[in-house]
């Protein structure tokens, strides 16, 4: 067995020696409290079910676009690492891709996620190479058929107390519901009203979201009216179901305040099919500003997550489908584009508007500004590329000065892979333990200050701002 | 009492020991050389009347933009902090509110300057906190009262040298006057023109600042011609009056030369408020130039402050008034915008050109290359939302390797808090000392060299860049 | 002699004694690798010729814009620096004026490379300094007659192996092919192709060089048709030579798709006179998408320079010509721009494209999800004002935690300055082992894998890049 590092007590946390003492104590602080997770992508079914996951390449490899992207880039083709419309790959050719493309992920934050499962979920003896492919295909296997690697089995392995799933509008939330009523299970698994596909007119399902919209939850009416109508209604429902926040992915934060007559009229042009893009445009940055409206009245946290160029190669979503690994980042600005929300409803009482970016740029000029002024905004954690150990450095480091450690949303795993939902979390605490643990030696806080400032920042701050 | 770190001797030096050692060193050639100011917002009445200051929440916390906003953003409504249009809160009930929220400012440069202030200047005994609130008011008070904390002993023990306010263009300037003839008083405070409300039409006054303008300082005419001879008069008057450089708070750094008869045609539409949007624009941006070829002329130094949305949340705009922590940065460019000054004035003999940015992305990108090119521009100073431990690494980090330190302006405090300038100015040297520990340390500059570096950073460079 | 930080054997290196240990034994498995150049402007003639370098400031000094550029800041105008359309400064004196603004460099990139090849190519035994100007220029001049220090004996010393220069496309490359066929000769000296001249109709000469080029290498026909083949055919010319790429250096990164009759409309509008701005960025974007499927189709590796403001100083461009100083960066995108090139050709076989900015606000955000999934798109190395330890530092830190270390294009020196390459190259090999000494000491990595990293970072990753 070479040396390890997935299991070095001191990974992640500074080289200095007198840095890295004051970290572990932080770290110890923490590492036990429970995983809070207020917004990710796990199917709720998966949960509820409660059934084996599936094989090491179908779970660990071929659904997760981080990983597969990277492999991608090394030149495999992808249908030879995911299922394409036309075909299926074999799950242990999947594998051995994978296993002899290991050595790209040195220095990811993939990596770290996969090397951590590898040995603290999985308890591999050998490391990943092409030489070990079917041997720890064989050892990951036998473990997923153990019955203490059920769903169920391992959220409570993993100290799990909150999961917030991703979930349509019209989704009736059966598996939360069932989850909920049961009372062997003890973990919160909560619904995310996330309406993108309704709400913007450029989606191909739009319209016929609309029709399906207005049936389920109308009031008979088919105008603007009736829409508005029957998403506040499908909001109450999610929140009848345990959820605390609505989440938008959006192409810009643009938001617009239009009177109703206006919105209507473009309503109405969508609906018949002659929208221009600029009518596209001011009805979803509209719609922005309704979803705001509708948080400040119904409480959901507000999370929004702009500024990726979806499906950046036509071929690859063409033949693969969104979500596979080419939605590419660009430059975005909060500081115009979220003000007509933040004129009407900043300072909202108990209104909770997480701001999210791929931006780096934004971090210290607008974001820590717009946090540290108004009181519903809140630093959304470094997220998707940026949820890494150094881009989460630059984070802490580009906003505490400004915004302090109160404004931030505390970390966000936005995963769809269950089982690295504990190695995101340990990165993220040891991450904030070495940053901690700089100012700390740098005598700019006590170090009694950073042992109640780790706790509020890993537990209190994602309760507090997702009113959990 | 709880450990200090506010005056720990090597606060905010790096952590790494053989570093930290070097850093001292630095650090020690330069504590106690004067502060020199050379742009900041302390109103001279305060020296010239030296009148006691007021109460701790007066002085320390309401009119400082910095500490309400964050205290704000906690959820405290800003008329508990600050006055309104319509009422003024309870002095102590001020400092309540303040002490109660003082732990949200860990990690952030405004708690450094603090607690900074409340030891080496107050002598405070306590922490802060809500428990100690009435005994910190009191002890702060009793301070307050004594001979040796009025403006004049102040500026003397926190041995200031220069000190630059920032003033109207129609001030009479009799404060700094008054102070010049003084022959007790050894401190040099120094007039600044600021004519932004003289020269953006879109500024609410602008139509009455012009009319008073040329009223007072013209040459009888009422057109383009004797406004440009009223503001080279007004220049005159205050570099007669100590003024070494003009400054400029503009929303953009756009710059536009425009032949003399478009640019009357444009002052004329808008004087009979016939201008458009664009012209305005266009206006602005000819007036950078026109300032520019003023300061070719005159000498006074241009500083130049752009890229703040100013009043970004109206309703806190219309019951407190500007200033008052929602003036939030976007992103900006310099090279384009600044192109039309720097074809006609780049290489003017003595014209000194100073680039402000609150857009941390043209550090690297866009000033160090002008700036080491340009002998008139010169790189501003980490600024408002930057002037923090942190982002003066990234700054330094991200300027030196292009432009070395020759360029730089010197720190910039740009403060009102009077109380806080030493804490300003000694953050700034432990940053410039830390910075240069480190080259030394990776061999990348001498030992010898650092030393004569950090002074002419702390004391040579301010003085050669504002011609003091 | 002072103390000599040139020859420290730990300069660049961390100061933390783990991880500088760590690094020392990085560096020492490539310290002595033979250099890979495969973007720079060495001139080919001067390898071909042997001729001796000329004078100390003729070869260090005036041809040099980064040095000239920081030492015409400090106020030397530059007629005293380098030649001019009218005169020619005196060598002495160039020197002279050099040597008083040697402190000017500390801490920047070209102070490094500087002092490495004072002390390492020309073993000068005093510090430069005003003082020993004399002394210096005699000491470098003679070393400049001794026979090796011929342009040929230093290749060899200096250990390259492989210098690309960059070339016309109508250059004959007699150069080129007369080192080739020289058996005494053992490095290699590989043209590039860089038609910016020949695609850009807003180029002064692009209208006098479309003609050449078709008399050249036409097909007999005048229209866009014989343009293309005529460009295909020097490209096939330059790959005869041993070209490996082809170097675009553009405004923006923009590219478009064109059919073929509009792009014929637009060449023959250009041709006689009548494109319009629109149609000159429309027809520039075009034949970035042109070279890209050429580069397809004849397997040059494709890199692209964009992000410069060309001759910002309009009255130093013309009297001082280009290349002078003053080319300042500005903000790109890449994401959108480079959009219709990647969809075609994205995933073409052994298609590469190698992306490289001035703006490193593109590193974490665009370039490195987009390296890590297109396989054609490689990682630029940092460039320019960019290719200095911290910034290099910066651009690991933004790039790594998505795309690994496969996705890199190898260090570029992209010099004229040809007794700077090795000091170049021994800067990037330190910092390279500087950034992975960290991760080894944050048990990010492993040791033994940093050392297989850093191989292939240095010596496998540009031969594999760049298909040498």
């Amino acid at each position: 067995m070479p040396q390890s590092i997935a299991s070095h007590p001191d990974r992640l946390l500074p080289a200095e020696p007198g840095t890295r003492s004051i970290a572990r104590d932080l770290l110890a602080r923490v590492q036990d409290l429970p995983i809070i997770s207020p917004h990710g992508h796990v199917d709720a079914a998966v949960i509820e079910q409660n059934t084996p996951f599936p094989d090491p390449a179908a779970l660990l490899v071929s659904p997760d676009h981080y990983v597969t992207r990277l492999i991608h880039a090394s030149g495999v083709p992808l249908d030879r690492l995911r299922p394409s419309k036309t075909a299926e790959p074999d799950s242990r050719a999947v594998w051995r891709e994978f296993c002899k493309a290991w050595p790209l992920f040195d220095g990811t934050a993939s990596g770290y996620w996969l090397r951590t499962q590898f040995e603290s979920v999985f308890g591999l003896q050998h490391e990943i190479s092409a030489e070990t492919a079917e041997a720890t295909y064989d050892a990951i296997s036998a473990k997923l058929q153990e019955p203490g690697f059920r769903p169920r089995e391992l959220f409570k392995d993993f100290n799990i107390e909150v999961l917030a799933t991703t979930d349509d509008p019209l989704d009736k939330l059966e598996s939360h519901k069932a989850i909920a009523q049961d009372p062997s299970f003890h973990g919160r698994v909560l619904p995310t009203f996330r309406p993108d596909a309704y709400l913007n007119i450029a989606h191909p399902d739009w319209a016929g979201n609309v029709e399906r919209l207005l049936a389920a939850a109308g009031d008979g009416g088919t105008g603007y009216g009736a829409y508005l109508a029957a998403l506040e209604s499908r909001r109450r429902y999610f929140i009848d179901h345990g959820a605390v926040s609505a989440d938008h992915g959006v192409i810009t934060p643009a938001t617009l305040k239009l009177d109703q007559a206006e919105a209507a009229r473009l309503f109405d042009r969508a609906r018949s099919g002659e929208a221009t893009p600029e009518d596209r445009d001011a009805f979803e940055a509209h719609m922005m500003y309704q979803m705001a409206r509708m948080s400040v009245v119904d409480g959901l946290v507000m999370t929004i997550h702009p500024g990726s160029y979806r499906n950046h190669h036509q071929p690859t979503f063409e033949f693969f489908g969104a979500d596979t690994g080419h939605d590419i980042p660009f430059g975005i600005n909060y500081t115009q584009a979220i003000r007509p929300v933040l004129q009407d409803f900043g300072t909202a009482k108990d209104f909770h508007l997480v701001l999210f970016t791929l931006d780096e740029t934004v971090f210290s000029r607008e974001l820590a500004p717009l946090a540290g002024f108004y009181p519903s905004v809140y630093l959304g954690a470094p997220w998707w590329f940026l949820d890494a150990p150094d881009a989460m450095l630059r984070f802490r480091s580009a906003v505490t000065e400004t915004a302090g450690f109160s404004r931030s949303s505390g970390f966000i795993d936005d995963t769809r892979a269950f089982c690295s939902i504990p190695a995101r979390h340990d990165a993220s605490r040891r991450i904030e333990a070495s940053f901690l643990a700089r100012l700390v030696a740098e005598h700019r806080i006590t170090e009694d200050r950073a042992h109640e400032l780790i706790v509020d920042i890993v537990d209190a701050s994602p309760r507090r701002v997702f009113k959990l």
